[in-house]
């Protein structure tokens, strides 16, 4: 794994999901995907918080196909850092409405 | 905060991302900003590894203008979530071109 000096959340927060990705594209530095079943694998234990209440079972598919910009049927580490990217702005969206709701 | 059950790395990165961005920005939950003079505090001292070597004293004056996409003096938490993204991608590029070279 890349090391970088992790001194700081923000640091180790970047070291991190690079770590996540090659975790489950394969440890060998390759410049690997992620597969349609190793999107659901990593979504399912990675990302649970956000899976655990999804009633729709055709809604992971539908969220891969939609990551997967140039339609190969894999994520590229681009591609799953805008799964990252839009996942923290929807949890930073919320947490801003509630607490403008709660003034 | 925002509380996300963080029981895995992804979903602690999450989380951490819009602590630190709050951090900087103010923690009573307005949709802030991060003028120049906090994004240099932030650069320098949640992402040190990264500019530490930094020669080129117009260099963060340089990024801060490339990332603020509409302009305003201010990065949004989409326009800090581009810095992110792009030094893990950065980090991610430079991973893979030295495991490459060791073969």
């Amino acid at each position: 794994m890349a090391k970088i000096s992790s001194h700081t959340e923000a640091e180790r927060c970047i070291e991190s999901l690079i770590a996540v990705f090659q975790k489950h594209t394969g440890r060998d530095g390759n410049n690997s995907k992620l597969f349609k079943a190793k999107f659901l694998i990593f979504m399912n234990t990675e990302l649970g918080a956000f899976t655990k209440n999804q009633k729709d079972p055709g809604g992971l598919d539908r969220m891969m196909k939609k990551l997967d910009l140039d339609s190969d049927g894999q994520l590229d580490f681009q591609e799953f850092l805008n799964l990252i990217g839009s996942l923290v702005l929807a949890c930073h969206d919320s947490f801003i409405k509630c607490t403008s709701s709660q003034r």
